[in-house]
């Protein structure tokens, strides 16, 4: 499974590819930062990140891309700007039919470290052993879009069983929709 | 100046095409709502927004686009799904190489009521007498488009006398990053 993580902002868009399985040595294809300019307007900034996480999806071809799901009650200051990144990097894989994940930041950190309160440099030192590189990855955005894609390939298994264990549930029950009528022989 | 308002949101984004110039009156070209399902997932509903925002484009050729500014304090639960809207809004506009603008509610609606606080009816009101239009727009959201594009068109003589003073003021000044040696002579 070839997933590109995106860690989602206007200024630094972090964006990385991993491949793997769950329960095997894990290898990063990429790694990278989408940067536009703080003094562009909103406008041509969007565009930047589309052209950036275009790009990525042209050179790596992943099959699914994991972003980080963007909550209002933290950094109220930059999240609008958080959203509108995230936005455009769900389009850009969207439009190519390649399915788009969400993981919160503690769904991500716990899966990387054990923790879901684990800080940048626990984040970026797991990612390194993990991946089995050389240092870790420069700037924090660009490692936590690398967690992003471990933590969705180790979670995938267990979100496709729940996934099918509803499906299933759902079809060997009635649907609760239908009144069931009890006609007399 | 033929401006196009969107009021942006994921389950109905509205939309309003507005012509004319400041203190003459102006003409409703074209009005509605681009809708996506809450049932689907979010980067489909993203690729649904900018299919209708491109069509909007593509039919009416706006020298300008208006959106609606998003802050983050308001409606908490909702605001991610507007500034993602906003986002592909902006992005379609930007992309083509379309001026964006962006005011925040209060602006527009002092702007087409006289009164920052006033309610979605008595927009709806200014809009349908502005417009010279038999009925308010239905839904709210289509008559906020038309009010932003509205306000936009009423505000840019303005905004620009004062971009205008700003780069006058810029020129005829030294550039205070360049220090003043007083070499004697």
């Amino acid at each position: 499974m070839r997933v590109l993580g995106v860690d989602p902002g206007l200024t630094r868009c972090g964006v990385g590819v991993v491949e793997g399985v769950a329960g095997r040595p894990l290898t990063m294809l990429g790694v990278g930062v989408v940067r536009t300019s703080a003094d562009a307007d909103l406008g041509s900034r969007l565009v930047g990140i589309e052209r950036g996480v275009e790009a990525w999806l042209d050179e790596y071809r992943p099959e699914l891309v994991a972003v980080e799901r963007v909550f209002s009650q933290h950094n109220v200051r930059t999240v609008m700007g958080t959203a509108q990144a995230s936005a455009v990097a769900m389009l850009c894989a969207a439009r190519r039919g390649i399915p788009v994940a969400l993981h919160t930041p503690s769904e991500v950190k716990a899966a990387v470290t054990g923790s879901g309160r684990a800080d940048k440099a626990q984040v970026g030192a797991m990612v390194t052993r993990l991946l089995r590189l050389d240092a870790p990855p420069r700037p924090a955005d660009a490692a936590d879009a690398l967690a992003l894609a471990i933590c969705h390939i180790w979670r995938a298994p267990a979100v496709n069983r729940l996934q099918q264990a509803h499906a299933a549930a759902k079809a060997s029950r009635p649907s609760s929709n239908v009144p069931v009528r009890k006609v007399p022989r």
